[in-house]
């Protein structure tokens, strides 16, 4: 698989929000917790981001016995050292939006 | 625009492929150039996205009066800005796509 695959999953804006609600959630979430903590992900988008995180060894999903089952989401080791890159693409988006917004309107007034 | 409005756009594959190319090929680019450096993309995928980048205020596109008239697309600071950000999303990607690798053909194979 190369580098530019990778890079389509990391660089997608579900990833990146999944990845750092799961971390300002302690690194441990369960489906719901996750759900109200990325606003506007639909519950399909959700279960299938955090599949791909778990098939690409981002984060473990453990089912707990019960009636109903319970089901949490953790950050594996994999996972976490992807926060540092995403936060500074969030950064970047943070700092540079005001300036890219004036851009775009003096670009579509030309 | 909300950051999470600006994060999809540069957390998009091809515009990160289309700053860093055109970071190695010195910060000014033909269309042509810029074409052979991202293998894959499309004339009209490329020409979207540099259309963004230009609307975003990351890159200049100048045109010289000549027969045909040529075009060059040139780096603003605001996209020299993006660098940083999008190669530690490469750097990460580079280092860790085998281990990913690995994780999904053991999930595969559950």
């Amino acid at each position: 698989m190369a580098v530019r695959e990778l890079l389509t999953k990391i660089g997608d804006k579900w990833t990146i929000f999944v990845v750092l609600s799961l971390d300002l959630l302690g690194g441990r979430a369960r489906f719901s917790e996750l759900e109200r903590a990325v606003p506007g992900i639909s519950q399909r988008m959700l279960s299938s981001t955090l599949k791909n995180l778990e098939r690409d060894g981002m984060v473990i999903r453990e089912v707990f016995p019960e009636v109903p089952p319970r089901v949490e989401y953790e950050m594996t080791t994999l996972g976490r050292s992807l926060l540092r890159p995403t936060q500074g693409l969030v950064d970047w988006a943070k700092e540079n939006w005001e300036t890219v917004r004036s851009s775009q309107s003096s670009y579509d007034t030309k």
